[in-house]
């Protein structure tokens, strides 16, 4: 049957199939409600798996070979090695030489040194990709080029997707720092320590065949096993599995741009002064330029009230890292480690605390912790004047980012975008953005270095703010200021064709990228 | 269909349906294969619980009704809080104060001090318990007077049949010494630690409702979350949920017995002249008399020869602990905690990891890690002249004790039974045993006071101990001597009914315990 497109919650049309797969279109927050069972893997036993708990296999294409590797299959990977990974291009460079075809590559993120999955997409060897595509990757994808629909999920969507089993993965390749012969694994010990594996847990409960790559093995027991070896098949050992310099860049700095300094002031200040910072708060900074400085102001001003957060969410730094061991925060509940800092301190210290996709952001789980944050600091691309937000294309309409844990941490209690009112003399805040990735009902507070918006649903926060000195505007005239300076934007051009699907937190899809008209 | 009587692979009729459920009769070691898929529970959404994460309930039996408490449920509980639990009382006071009829109890174990729960089978309130039932529950069902049948399953057993739904649990109760009102959970802080929770691990994967129950309620993020929130649908604050001096008793102690400390030396004398303690060696010593006299023995040859151990296998308690602090075992990988050293270190000590029946002991994973140890000391109540055990019935044919961890722990490589040669002038190696729990092929030695059997399948560790001064005789010999001292012990006089089955590992049915005639 023809494909239909549907208009979904927020207006935007899309399909009710992708890649011949029936979707549901998005229904609002909290509208769609699943009636199913989680997706229920095969029972295995004992009596298939080597006793004396040895699972080592001599090289990762024997190992694929022995999981069955075979066309059509999905083959997930992870993206805790960031930039430095080097296991992914490896897995399909061997299905190029074996004549391998129409995979689905289902990363839970890709990035620019998976460059090389071009040549693999062009050959036929990959049909598509389901996870976020920054950069080159995207970028194909925009110009129309990659055979399949791409799928970007947020990290918590990605969990919820495998859970459900929207997405059953094949063959899982969990490339790992440290691990043991029985598959335990972690990202804390070696020379590619990424910190932890979190990525990879929905991989490692729900795929069929689980091989594990490390280049540090250690004898069993593997501990921390942050992966449990109970999941894996396969474990490889190979030279390397990432580049140290590119997983952890130890580079995080801090913004030195005056406007990005001033729109991290102004944040801070509004936090203070809606008493959103107290003793027992708990918040979300990341590790962007701008959310960096938040986080120190943040740091300047519990020092000076004598007050300290239960806990902080992390992608973590140094900066966060201090802030831990001073005290300032109780804990950390961590994604990702961005510096070694973070890798040493999660190694080191139990209130450094790993988390995953199921414990952070799956949507389709009995809660998250995501709703418990106080604050939350996140970018967009875009934001509409109904607070609407994108966080995957740019405004010249090209793919270029993924949601990463963006739409899940929308959750939070006071939801807070810091972005500058235009970016190479284009307006950021617009009457329709390109993509909508979060419904505007989540998003409380915009700040800009020319003022701040508070969403009309949060009457509590205009209320509170009547007095202040800060320069509070309405989204309407922030969006006119920027008119103003850079003129009102072009429109893109699009083909009809459908590139990838945005799919919410709940499975559903809230908008659609076309190809770009070049 | 009425039930049939089927020979199974150790020779013992068992039935081909408990309680109404069809059963797989025992196959052999490794030869029953499972084809099916895990059991899936209900899609949960975020939008049925608080965003703030407050799943607070004002009392239990608001959570049970909320939970939907009906008659014929399966209600679980654990027992990391051994004779000292109060909660699993309260449940069912509280089901039987409603009218609630023929539940199924599903403990990971029973204790003495739910000898309560007689009252409630006898009002009908439950209807049969599947799990150990150590003591006066076991007697009352040996006596016949258990409603339904009862089944008995190992720690990995108990795992393994919550993974595959052959028990699907409606309402989990876990009682917790420390959570935050979101759910997570654990058992290393409050006055009622008890160390760990990972026997009731999957009651919080695969349970249709879940609630925490805990007297020590702290802030969110309950820091270690031994027990995911993620998982949990009501949290209830109460006074007590376990007397502390009846959790930890604190007073393990080494045994006085000069025929048991012989049986201990025995023990470790074979270990080190069979070289089965050497450099990176691992062990389960347990936590008896006997068992902690051998893991003293243990340490004084790794120190005399300058070696350690890899790791050991806990039950933990204080003379564990102090071999890890001074380095002689690299790690504890801790099933249970039975003393407050046992406790304070899992808190303390990265090294001692509190580890669950997933990744220790579930024969329906890929690997587990029982198979890895190469030293394993058990108790047994009989032995045949196979190797085959018992360790649930006593030679009066009651039904006295739990399974445990001890079939799960048959998969070590050593496999030792170091037991007296007769009890109270009834002896322990006999022609049959009244029950097999484990079969013989997987039993490597047994040692006596009187003496050293070799299990004739290990042809390795006879031939290694030709020489070897130690009075090493055949299993017959050492039953032959038994006779003389006791004489021929009489047969047991039991009546048609069966009153429990004996799982094995992979579900399947290994024998059956019959109505004791009195």
């Amino acid at each position: 049957m023809a494909t239909k497109l549907i208009k979904n919650a927020v207006g935007r049309m899309v399909p009710d199939k992708i890649n011949g797969q029936k979707v549901t279109p998005y229904k609002g927050v909290g509208k769609y409600r699943p009636t199913g069972r989680k997706f229920a893997p095969k029972i295995a036993s004992c009596a298939d798996y080597p006793l004396d708990g040895n699972k080592l296999v001599p090289t990762l294409k024997k190992a694929l070979i022995k999981a069955g590797l075979k066309d059509g299959m999905t083959i997930s990977t992870h993206h805790h090695f960031r930039n430095g990974d080097l296991v992914a291009n490896m897995i399909f460079k061997i299905a190029h030489e074996m004549g391998i075809k129409d995979l689905v590559w289902f990363p839970s993120a890709s990035f620019p040194c998976q460059e090389g999955m071009i040549e693999y997409m062009k050959a036929g060897t990959i049909h598509h990709i389901e996870g976020s595509m920054n950069g080159p990757l995207g970028k194909f994808a925009s110009q129309g080029k990659m055979k399949g629909v791409g799928v970007l999920r947020s990290h918590g969507g990605r969990y919820q997707a495998v859970q459900d089993g929207e997405v059953q993965i094949d063959i899982a390749v969990i490339a790992a720092p440290t691990a043991d012969p029985f598959g335990n694994a972690n990202g804390v010990n070696g020379s590619s320590a990424c910190g932890l594996l979190g990525f990879a847990l929905a991989d490692s409960q729900y795929a069929d065949k689980v091989i594990v790559v490390t280049d540090n093995l250690v004898p069993f027991p593997c501990i921390p096993w942050q992966i449990h070896g109970n999941y894996i098949d396969y474990v490889v050992k190979i030279d390397q599995v990432g580049i140290p310099e590119k997983i952890v860049s130890g580079t995080t700095q801090i913004t030195k741009s005056p406007d990005r300094l001033h729109i991290a002031e102004l944040t801070a200040q509004f936090c203070e002064e809606a008493e959103l910072i107290k003793d027992g708060f708990s918040f979300q900074a990341g590790a962007g330029g701008t959310a960096l400085s938040i986080g120190i102001y943040f740091g300047e001003i519990m020092r000076r009230k004598g007050i300290k957060a239960a806990f902080a969410r992390g992608g973590s730094n140094k900066y966060l890292v201090d802030m831990l061991e001073e005290g300032l925060v109780g804990y950390i509940l961590d994604g990702q480690t961005f510096d070694l800092d973070g890798v040493r301190s999660m190694r080191d210290n139990p209130r450094h605390v790993n988390t995953s996709p199921f414990t952070s952001y799956n949507y389709h789980g009995k809660g998250n912790f995501a709703g418990i944050l106080d604050i939350v600091i996140l970018g967009a691309t875009e934001v509409d004047v109904n607070f609407n937000a994108n966080v995957v294309t740019h405004s010249d309409g090209y793919l270029l980012h993924g949601i990463g844990g963006w739409q899940n941490c929308l959750f939070g209690k006071n939801v807070i975008l810091p972005i500058p009112l235009f970016r190479d003399r284009i307006p950021v805040i617009r009457d329709e953005v390109t993509t909508i990735c979060g419904p505007g009902e989540l998003i409380d507070i915009i700040v800009t270095e020319r003022g701040i918006a508070i969403n009309p649903l949060r009457k509590d926060l205009i209320k509170k703010m009547k007095n202040s000195k800060l320069p509070i505007k309405t989204i309407q005239e922030l969006k006119e200021e920027a008119e103003r300076i850079c003129g009102k934007p072009k429109a893109i051009e699009f083909e009809e064709k459908i590139i990838a699907a945005i799919k919410w937190v709940d499975g559903t899809v809230i908008d659609v990228v076309k190809k770009v008209k070049e």
